[in-house]
């Protein structure tokens, strides 16, 4: 019944992240973030996962990696590089340690999405960005540019 | 331009990190789990975030979490406990350092999906699995059913 545990163990560490990570997109104030002008594309809270990551060191942080339609695409046909169009959003949360989790299982081995960090945007333009590789960057915190 | 710096790291990573995990819905032979009785359902790869996490012990994965679009709107609404028909994906990958990333910061601190690991589902039905809190439990790898 090892298997049963650890279904039961997701359930109770959904219920405690699910505060912070199951909202919709993030409100934007339209705001360009400077350097490259990308906004917050609308609706990216909806786009399909790509990966998932932990950053250890200073940031310390639970990722996702999701893509528009147009990077998906590219990702299952395996037509790389991406095409003009193409988005990749990165969110970042904090790591914390799942209290009810270990709780559970009786050490500490949980590690679930705590507050947002940042939100961080590549939009491939090959014309636009062709210094930086075909690439436009831009983050966001609390919904304005931000450049930490 | 430390925030660039991420930026480019992420680059990194997703390329990676995109050999394992960007691919469509794992393929399913439609055996159905035992106990409960749940198929792998279809087009769950393309299910929204609702949350990520980092387990580590004896599990040591990254895994997403995706929700149905009758789960996913119960939590954007806060109407929860989840209704019948909601559905939620664990998807799970081996935890792996990032060599690309950690030779680019010069230390150990990048952490990306490997090899998927398994897949789980919990099916809301509160007559179906009445005996256990109205959620059926599966577990799949490889797409067939599977109990470890």
């Amino acid at each position: 019944m090892r298997g049963k545990a650890y279904l039961l163990g997701a359930v109770i560490a959904l219920i405690g992240a699910a505060i912070y990570v199951a909202h919709a997109s993030e409100r934007a104030d339209g705001e360009a973030a400077p350097l490259f002008g990308i906004k917050i594309p609308p609706g990216y809270r909806d786009w399909k996962v790509i990966s998932v990551a932990h950053e250890a060191g200073n940031n310390n942080d639970l990722r996702a990696v999701l893509g528009n339609d147009i990077a998906i695409k590219a990702y299952r046909e395996d037509k790389l590089p991406f095409p003009d169009g193409s988005i990749i959003a990165r969110l970042a949360w904090s790591y914390v340690p799942s209290e009810e989790n270990n709780t559970a299982f009786g050490r500490e081995q949980s590690f679930v999405a705590g507050p947002p960090i940042n939100l961080q945007f590549m939009v491939k333009d090959s014309k636009k960005y062709a210094t930086t590789g075909g690439w436009g960057f831009a983050q966001f915190k609390d919904g304005k540019p931000n450049a930490d």
